[in-house]
């Protein structure tokens, strides 16, 4: 089955607003094993998006669109699309009590432009809202499926999950069911050399990707049925395992902050960060992460030489000897944040992040990530190639993640 | 005239990255006062990308191509593009040997497969690339206009900035300038009211926007060259400053932060941090601004209550008596990171960020930020409606930041 997801909106056109709809249903649609050959974008106007649909028809075999059903008279999704397939439109009332009783809960008067909003087309499905006053639909003809879906994100996202995938499912003969494996410590290219010649199956296949300081293995299989497409990734997932184990921090998490969390609360550990050229970036991220206050108390943020020494205890002798970016100043700036915090583990991060460098002849790029814990200390000394601060002040927090999550098995 | 945008590109179809590269252009062309009506995304398939290039002449006088020009078997743009359009392809020595430099001054050997990229339409312009090995080029034919650049942003933007837009000029008979004014501390719905019949002028327009916890207003004005937009635009930014100068913090700005930083180093002064439920976010988004160490030397991520007492002297009776969200509590963190870096200006936020409250009677999306400066300090009470722990958090760090920015005006 074949898909076009159309979204509909000027805004988008005008590179207002990013799509991240089709990314979106573009990642869901591949996991109900509908191929999305085309994605478009078209603005509010008639006559442009009934083309758009018409010539979509005689390509696709469902068409997913998303923006345009808004109360104003700039939103005409359901009238052009009703019009290019032969649909009328009429009033729901259990829709139209339903958009009344949500501004009444919320003591507004209904305007009565909103009374548009409760118009569907009569031979349809009614996909519920109940995030917004905008109720979707689905019609079939022909054996093609058109779903009409509301632009807002948290209106769009709960109606695609609760009313429009069980009506795709019926479309679907087959599911694919992907998984990331996610690495810190090792490039893409020698991931992608390491991973020989598991790059070459075609079902499961396995694809290298990188991301900011970090890279991952997406394996991924298509099958009739899910617990079969599971066994089939299960198998290599294994042997991905066995090859990559030093360099993994997780499959199918958010983020390197969210597997230190864990592994943290795991172990009755906390964590905490004195931080230099990330300046509140570790911290930013580990609270980013609910429940973190059981692993995490505290940061400081080190950004002036004065406040290293003053709050971390680092010497004054050495930050003018060796420089704010040294090892000797990272390894005192993770004792100090240790002995500080009282926390179990604790972490710096000193670094040239960018676009200049400090003055010195350090390079932009060079960083010192510190892990002080029990009585020892280590320290590791990173390079980038990249002037780039926001990729270097991101990819130094992640090395600190990782050298936590490492050093957490010392425990 | 008339543009589409078409992305190449088989990662775009399975969700796998965000098409930035449409937002980009879009903004840019319609500076030039070209008007994109359609975007498209295509996988790289010879015979979709050519139907889709086929249907794009049809109704577009200006067609943009991104992606598709690397130097594998799946980078089909230039052949598709000139198999649409009768132009032949032929090598380009002087692009071969700026291939082979590439490599060269990388002490790698070239790959024979790049060599596919210094083959270019015979009668077309190139478009040089001096951050990767992929040329581009334009073409016309019957008064139309095809151009094809790289995929990867960091190769595109330079690209379409130095190559593509001077092309394009031409085809340009107006300019639109825009301008946003942004805002924190008033509600998007109270700003379209304050604005009233500013909102309904057709040249230049003013269309409000909300975002994370601020507003903005979008002057847009069209006109036959830059200098008279300005003119036109300057006139109603005139309007909306008396109106709105209470909440105004910059107008083409970055964000609150950059005015921020901009503001304390025209006063000379430091401001230092004490961040509970912001958890380092507001130390992250100053140091996102290059050059910040002027003006921000400390961050104390204070997310225990102990951290609260034992570095800023927040009083345990009072953390137990209010709580750590709570008027009292702000404001003797505010005190205690002044004291603690020697700053100018102290900021604190705590308050509850969700998605679950903190077992107290209090609710989610409540906080307190004070601001501590010379003898003074004073707090204001915030509530959002949302129980969206990321809104919460930078919405909060934002009205720090706004804080921040009115008290400066009393130095």
């Amino acid at each position: 089955m074949n898909c076009e997801i159309i979204c509909v909106g000027t805004e988008l056109l005008l590179g207002d607003i990013v799509n991240t709809n089709s990314v979106y249903l573009s990642k869901e649609l591949a996991k109900l094993g509908i191929n999305v050959l085309y994605q478009s974008v078209v603005g509010d106007n008639d006559s442009r998006l009934e083309e758009c649909i018409r010539k979509s028809l005689e390509k696709s075999d469902i068409i997913i669109l998303t923006g345009g059903l808004g109360p104003t008279a700039d939103d005409i999704t359901k009238e052009v699309c009703c019009k290019a397939l032969g649909f009328e439109l009429e009033i729901n009332e259990k829709q139209l009590r339903k958009i009344e009783n949500y501004f009444c809960s919320k003591n507004i008067e209904m305007p009565e432009s909103n009374k548009k909003q409760a118009y569907l087309p009569k031979s349809g499905y009614v996909l519920e809202n109940n995030n917004g006053t905008a109720p979707g639909f689905a019609i079939e003809k022909n054996s093609k499926c058109i779903i009409s879906l509301p632009g807002p994100p948290r209106e769009m996202k709960p109606m695609f999950e609760n009313g429009a995938k069980p009506i795709l499912e019926k479309y679907s003969s087959a599911v694919l069911v992907s998984h990331n494996v996610r690495m810190i410590g090792i490039g893409e290219a020698k991931m992608a050399e390491d991973a020989g010649k598991l790059l070459d199956g075609e079902n499961p296949t396995v694809a290298p990707y990188a991301k900011d300081g970090e890279c991952l293995l997406r394996v991924t299989a298509k099958a009739k049925d899910k617990n079969t497409a599971e066994k089939m990734c299960s198998k290599i997932l294994d042997e991905i395992y066995k090859k990559f184990s030093e360099y993994i921090y997780g499959i199918d998490i958010d983020g390197i902050e969210y597997a230190v969390v864990e592994k943290l609360k795991e172990k009755k550990l906390k964590v905490a960060f004195a931080e230099s050229c990330t300046g509140g970036l570790c911290a930013k991220r580990i609270t980013d992460v609910p429940g973190a206050s059981q692993v995490f108390d505290c940061g400081v943020v080190s950004y002036a030489n004065s406040i290293k020494n003053k709050l971390l205890n680092v010497r004054e002798e050495d930050l003018e000897k060796y420089g704010a970016v040294s090892e000797t100043v990272a390894k005192q700036m993770a004792k100090g944040v240790l002995e500080l915090s009282g926390a179990d583990i604790g972490v710096s991060i000193t670094g040239i992040a960018g676009p200049d460098n400090d003055g010195s002849e350090k390079p932009v790029g060079l960083s010192y990530i510190a892990v002080a814990y029990k009585d020892e200390v280590v320290c590791t000394e990173f390079m980038t190639a990249r002037k780039d601060r926001d990729y270097n002040r991101f990819a130094n927090s992640s090395k600190a993640f990782d050298a936590v999550r490492k050093i957490i098995d010392k425990f």
